[in-house]
């Protein structure tokens, strides 16, 4: 790896003498997988998983300069016929579940982006990485710490890249506000609050299947508010309790959390208070107070567009797909090795797992919980 | 106190013979003390404590036409000169913390307004009770549970009326947030979050001192929270976990809580989040979630306008001044028995003092504590 990012480096250099070569890249023509120095600008992805999230990264990616779905690993044969029309995916990058270990002869995909239920990701991102491929890992990563640790271990071992996709981490209003802390325009940093949820339906669905999903709202959505405390505040929190509440045992059943209030301290003595459900609407607000100023999205992490206001008046960055983003940026991270503002690697991810892992102590227990996000 | 009161409703029903008398009322004559049947629809006040809040509630009740300040109660000469000038209150209507028993026999005063430092208001509230006057006590009530039921206790015995300073259960916003609830138009409720606090300044005031206070930032602001949870949601808590921070022990000393973030469960499984804080700015919101709509208070309980919106768009009730309106309508509390839709009477306080032993419970214990606000 490090040979080739050394390689990477070198040709990004030389890519500069020519300073419309990068026009070039966003017209269409460049997504073709061509050869020569420029090819490796592009990240080829395949796409494992081929449900609504999945479909919602593969129509962001049409409008991504810097990566392309190239190919699909999937357990329905109907779907991967589907994509193969509509995005042109060669048969020979097509996979299913059992095969895709093979992906490790095939030259014309880079990296795998795996969107499929949260238990399946250990051993589907360690088969990626033991197949030489970068891994792409839609959140949560894996179902807690151990997991976690796993994968960021096969990756290293592999020398592969390893990327959780915390889109909001890319967000520009999200990045402003992170922007305004680190220039002291907020001051101390007192207190953080993020509410998220929303009212989940299909009582079938495998998100509310304790062993495909691990848990309930806080591995799907409480998740963006144990990741937003972290980059809003600054730091990553010492100590955890939590209390969850069950109002629909039939929909939630054992193991699988309705909802969870849970609050964090931070070594600074900034707290944070959280909320995540899968029983309320209209639950999708952050807020960062400081001693000089404060910050507020809301909506924090929808699809749609962000919107936010400090005290300084409303924040203005103009909406962005952040999926396109997303994969525009970590072609960069992976090609270039670009670091980000915010890191998203697997090291973030595990740090998520091990809060969650003790929010759902601190739930059980009934006491404060130490966290330890060392690594 | 039951036969006054029957005998005052008779006079209010013989004053709606005079459908002019309540305009006649609103002039600046009607304030003057007069004798007759309409006399009694004036309540005739005196404030204990001529601090920066007695002087703000003695300037809101000279828009008052219900009620009127013509007595006072300070330990400082010169304050009781100051507002002798300013508010024509005349000599026979001014006491001292040694001689207001005296109060009992002056027959043109009908109800002490309690302004002092919390742990003043129980001994005062009694003696005030003993000598025959209702009693309009400042938020909080007193410092515990037990003090509560002594002042309740005292004033029934005396046959006085007890409120509370809680303002916000009169306010128009608030209150239309509260018939949307009642009406089901936001549905089951399921969610509640309060954050009050503020930075408060000079560390020398009484607020910081925990034999005045019988506490810190919980005593003070924290208790909108608390109140506000329970108008909001329409129950009481049934249990609270609660997590103490102190940032700076230096200004907040043993005793004096700074930040406290609390959380509640009710009845029918709705939650809720709060925060109570002396060190953080920009911190006055309610928010209510329920299964079919939200409502947002923001400011929640500031004096200036409370602004607030709903998923059917911003609430538009006009801005009234808190404290003319609270003494309006305790006037028709204490001199009709008008009912108010949000009962701020001492039963309604002592609630709130339980359940802040409960919190603080909490704080120390770091367990879940039950909360039984059973009267």
């Amino acid at each position: 790896m490090k040979s080739r990012r050394d390689f990477l480096q070198k040709i990004t250099l030389s890519a500069m003498a020519f300073p419309f070569a990068h026009h070039l890249q966003g017209s269409s023509l460049s997504k073709n997988i061509t050869v020569g120095a420029n090819r490796e600008e592009v990240l080829r992805v395949a796409i494992m998983g081929l449900g609504s999230y999945g479909t919602r990264v593969a129509e962001a990616m049409q409008d991504s300069t810097r990566s392309k779905l190239v190919g699909v690993i999937s357990g329905t044969p109907s779907k991967i016929k589907d994509w193969q029309g509509k995005y042109g995916i060669p048969e020979k990058n097509c996979y299913n579940y059992e095969n895709f270990d093979q992906i490790k002869d095939n030259p014309d995909i880079d990296a795998v982006y795996i969107i499929t239920p949260n238990s399946l990701h250990k051993d589907q991102a360690i088969r990626v990485a033991n197949a030489g491929k970068h891994v792409i890992c839609e959140k949560p990563m894996a179902l807690n710490e151990k997991e976690g640790r796993e994968m960021v271990q096969a990756c290293k071992k592999n020398n592969v890249k390893l990327l959780v996709g915390y889109r909001m981490r890319l967000e520009p209003n999200t990045l402003e506000i992170v922007r305004m802390r680190e220039e002291d325009e907020l001051g101390k940093i007192m207190f953080f609050q993020g509410l998220s949820g929303f009212r989940i339906g299909d009582p079938n669905q495998w998100r509310l299947d304790k062993d495909l999903a691990g848990g309930g709202a806080m591995m799907d959505i409480g998740i963006y508010s144990v990741n937003g405390a972290r980059y809003m505040v600054g730091e990553d929190p010492i100590w955890v309790t939590a209390q969850e509440t069950k109002t629909d045992p039939e929909k939630f059943k054992e193991g699988v959390d309705e909802t969870i209030q849970f609050q964090f301290g931070f070594p600074s003595g900034a707290v944070a208070s959280c909320l995540s459900t899968y029983n309320m609407s209209h639950l999708d607000r952050f807020f960062l107070n400081g001693q000089k100023g404060f910050a507020e999205l809301q909506p924090a992490t929808g699809y749609g567009p962000i919107k936010g206001r400090t005290h300084k008046g409303p924040l203005e960055k103009p909406h962005v797909t952040h999926q396109t983003v997303q994969m525009d940026e970590m072609s960069d991270m992976i090609l270039k090795g670009k670091e980000p503002k915010l890191p998203l690697d697997g090291v973030e991810g595990t740090k998520d797992l091990i809060i969650i892992d003790a929010i759902y102590k601190a739930v059980a227990s009934g006491r404060k919980e130490k966290i330890d996000v060392t690594f």
